[in-house]
């Protein structure tokens, strides 16, 4: 059973459908043609050499293959994880280096670690972190910042990327006058195909008589076939000799090499941030994509083992020289419509990349580069939602601002920076709202055994006794304010004598709250009044009884019932003042 | 009404009662007495000049007296605030040079704005973020650590402090062979007097007949006398020139220069996290014993002014080149024991260090260092409590976690880091809880309008028709629980043709939870599945129609009540299946 959980693909490879294998194969196929760019392109990003996004592309798609719970995710680069990965770095060493490349490999190992570990430990809810406004913002924000970081490959320039990103503008509008018109012409030229291949191309297909589902199929090849006139162009022109128009350069022919990643404590510690980073924005677009496609064919996934699954797939980027990896959004729409069945799909991508690695690499030598700077520049285009800023701010300011702060965050500061300060504000304005739990003076109705909110009923109160009912669990967040509430209704009733918590409510108190507990009993004592509890549920007298927190209320008692509480303080029993 | 909130000192200043007075006067003296050798300590400790903690003692003295809401806290340089300032400083610049000082008066001026601003938005609940075990283990940490950072004083011999810990220890025990005997003796018989003066001299006076007031009083006096025997001992055998022992030296007499602290970014940048550390330990500290002290006389503090009035003592730090401070425990304890009344205690005790600083600087010089260890050791040696870590891991795992973790992270990763990740680690603790939020599946009850669990009462359910309630409100971290369960039942159920949300329970809904609940709907769609609403409460309502909301939901319905949603989507009303 668990070993079923922790091995998905037993569920499909020892029984294989054959009616499955069409879908796979087309699958597989497609997906590649539409990696082989993006790898390429993403590498660029990363400040990786190129090869190493084929590299990221090989054993990464074997492994989640294998161990996904989602049949028709698509791992390997992302735009977002290679941003981050590029800003986590480039402080680190120069872009390319045979150092740079190492501490990729070891970002890319230290991801798959921390993925590995947090799923065994079925820790996936660390995903809920991010709430909806900070993924929101930070998409928008890294996609600018992605954008950007693209614009010197379009000019045709150089220019350094700085430590924060408004350093890369003003690198950037300084290098500007260096344009290289040749490559900005391909650029521009590049990105409004890339937006033909997009719609009007696949509506121009229709009219011509294909079929939906084909014209999509189709309009999917643009990058490649963009890659190829790209090439084309080059070669013919010799457009790189001739006008300096940079091209991807050849490199390696062949599968990567074994790469064993470094231990150096210093630096896994200055890149732990990063892979922190990538680890939840890794995770969170991986299930959010996984999710919905999963749910188009009643298939679910488990988030725990989408973790396992992704931290094999980045340690596995880390032993074959590979980078940060994760399931990207558009490849995986991409394999579920052309009918990924299993995991087989990805498997057979990962060999056909292998493949055009051993035998096409050569090919690649005439790209241009900025023909991959319009592939990167078109998907994160279409990222950037200023209008979701809009409808979140109408639906709850909070919440709105918390989007713009993340973008802002991302945009002024960085990254991981701008994530961090999102993670940290969504908490301080829950814990914000936490922080005041519903408490209730109650006093008795009529002459029944139920106590009701003085505020609410016609109710009795008593000399001398003041009932508090607590409506929440009692944890560190809140626990103060209880304490402060508590003390503020003293300090207006200078008769009491005794004070009993009403803990019908409450199912839980934490340590913080016990101390606190503690201190009130204390500060009680001091004016001569004592503290009782009532109503106290099993599991919390349990936790209580287990440090012998009774001892710390004497005289004060634990009463089974307000009712009996109120009898045993009041044994007149006679309302003195009625509210 | 504001302006005497944010002026206390308008409560007690224009009509001070002369009964006040005496006690005033008295603890005045008394404090004075104490904080001259704590304040040279702390200096010490901080990497400071000695007259810098003079200094600290001058002006926000004066201001809190004059701000604060507690009429006992003797506000002050104390020992962990100090530490954090060393750690945070150490790595900028070298301990008591002109740069080093600059930093700490500009981390003192940040410290006080934070506190100002989050006060003046009534921001005091963040001090709610530190849990107990968090406090607990960081006070127990860095007391170890500030004990380890004197013992070189205490040897006589001169060590590196280093970045993370381990390593001041590692500089100590390779500088242990050059210890200077006389120096450590010194140490020892200082930390043995102090010891003495603590309890037993307490109990010899009181058998000699002296009340239990005044020996308290005089015992106090403890480390005044030490300071002028460590002077005189000094002096006389001339142990500075003769034997090594290191001596406090000579300072500036006079008062502190007006300072501007230095606006540099990027430097205030790299001593953020220091500041944030700060302003959390030096609030909680304050507030804590402030609290403790005002509940023996009936008197609140106002926590949001608390942090009003140390940020402004904190900037008037910075202005006159002091360091970060806060309000200590045993100062305020002993302020509080001599008959402070009123805020004039405190700026009474301001005008005599200043006193002091004019016209006793000379005196010091000859001041043994050993004797401000020794001092500061047995100052933070009953601190450390272990205790505490046995009692919380029986009260409850993940809490006595908490506290190990804390004391593990600031003995090995530094301060800082330490309540970074305690800080951390208490929210994941608390998040992991909260993310499974109670849901129940509910049934008609008999032939009433009343649903209940299917699991705990014998109710009816229909055939295509799922009714969960929903028992929390949703936001960032539950909202996808909800959302998986949601699928998990529809998964189970392949007849499902409507689901409908119960939000009796559901006062407040996220953008996240919203976000989630489209997804939801979408999904359910995708397999003939609609949503529904029922029994929404009015805010919510309000809310979703912000932005449209109700629209998303089409065909699906927003239902008044779960009855009405019953006989809405099975108009037959006929019960198919009995639980």
């Amino acid at each position: 059973m668990n070993i079923r959980r922790l091995l998905p693909f037993t569920d499909w490879l020892f029984h294989y459908k054959k009616r499955d294998l069409g879908g796979d194969l087309l699958a597989g196929v497609i997906v590649t043609i539409m990696l082989i760019p993006q790898s390429l392109a993403y590498a660029m990003l990363a400040g990786l050499p190129p090869e190493y996004g084929l590299y990221a592309s090989i054993a990464p798609l074997l492994i989640y293959g294998l161990l996904g719970t989602s049949r028709t995710l698509s791992v390997g680069p992302v735009a977002v994880i290679s941003l981050l990965t590029a800003t986590a770095l480039t402080p680190l060493a120069t872009p390319g280096s045979v150092d740079y490349i190492k501490l990729a490999i070891l970002l890319a190992a230290m991801t798959g670690v921390i993925q590995l570990v947090l799923g065994l430990v079925r820790g996936g809810f660390v995903a809920s972190l991010l709430s909806h406004p900070v993924v929101a913002g930070f998409i928008t924000g890294s996609s600018i910042l992605i954008l950007i970081s693209q614009l010197k490959h379009v000019l045709g320039v150089k220019a350094a990327g700085g430590h924060l990103p408004y350093e890369a503008v003003i690198n950037l509008v300084q290098a500007a006058p260096g344009t290289n018109w040749v490559t900005l012409g391909m650029g521009v030229a590049s990105i409004a195909l890339l937006l033909f291949f997009r719609k009007p191309f696949r509506a121009l297909l229709e009219r011509f008589g294909l079929s939906k589902g084909a014209a999509q199929m189709l309009a999917r090849t643009g990058p490649a076939l963009l890659v190829m006139a790209g090439i084309g162009a080059v070669s013919f022109f010799a457009l790189d000799a001739g006008f300096g128009v940079k091209v991807v350069g050849e490199f390696p022919t062949g599968l990567p090499d074994f790469s064993l990643p470094m231990l150096d404590l210093p630096v896994i510690g200055s890149l732990l941030p990063a892979a922190l980073a990538i680890v939840l924005a890794g995770y969170v677009e991986s299930v959010s994509v996984g999710r919905s496609l999963g749910a188009k064919r009643r298939q679910t996934i488990d988030p725990n083992q989408e973790l396992v699954a992704l931290g094999a797939a980045n340690i596995a980027a880390g032993l074959t020289s590979g980078f940060p990896v994760t399931g990207g959004f558009s490849r995986s729409v991409v394999n579920f419509d052309a009918g990924a069945n299993t995991g087989l799909a990805s498997i057979l991508t990962a060999v056909l990349i292998g493949v055009v690695t051993l035998a096409l690499a050569p090919l690649f030598a005439s790209l241009p580069q900025v023909v991959l700077a319009a592939t990167v520049i078109v998907a994160v285009a279409g990222l950037i939602n200023f209008k979701e800023l809009v409808r979140l701010w109408r639906y709850s300011k909070a919440d709105g601002a918390l989007m713009g702060l993340t973008i802002v965050g991302v945009l002024g500061l960085g990254v991981e920076i701008g994530i961090g300060l999102g993670v940290g504000m969504s908490l301080l304005v829950y814990l914000a709202r936490a922080s005041r739990p519903h408490m209730a003076v109650v006093g008795r109705l009529g002459n029944s055994e139920h106590f009701r909110n003085v505020k609410r009923h016609p109710v009795t109160t008593y000399p001398g006794l003041l009932l508090v009912r607590i409506d929440e669990n009692l944890f560190f967040a809140n626990t103060r304010n209880v304490e402060d509430r508590v003390l503020d209704q003293v300090a207006e009733r200078p008769d009491l004598k005794n004070v009993v918590l009403i803990f019908s409510a409450v199912n839980s108190v934490d340590s913080s709250a016990l101390e606190s507990l503690e201190g009130l009993i204390a500060r009680l004592r001091a004016l001569g009044i004592t503290l009782h509890l009532a109503e106290v549920k099993g599991p919390v007298m349990d936790r209580f009884d287990s440090i012998g927190f009774t001892k710390h209320l004497e005289p004060g008692q634990v009463f089974l019932s307000t009712h009996r509480a109120v009898e045993a303080l009041q044994p007149s029993n006679a309302p003195a003042r009625a509210a």
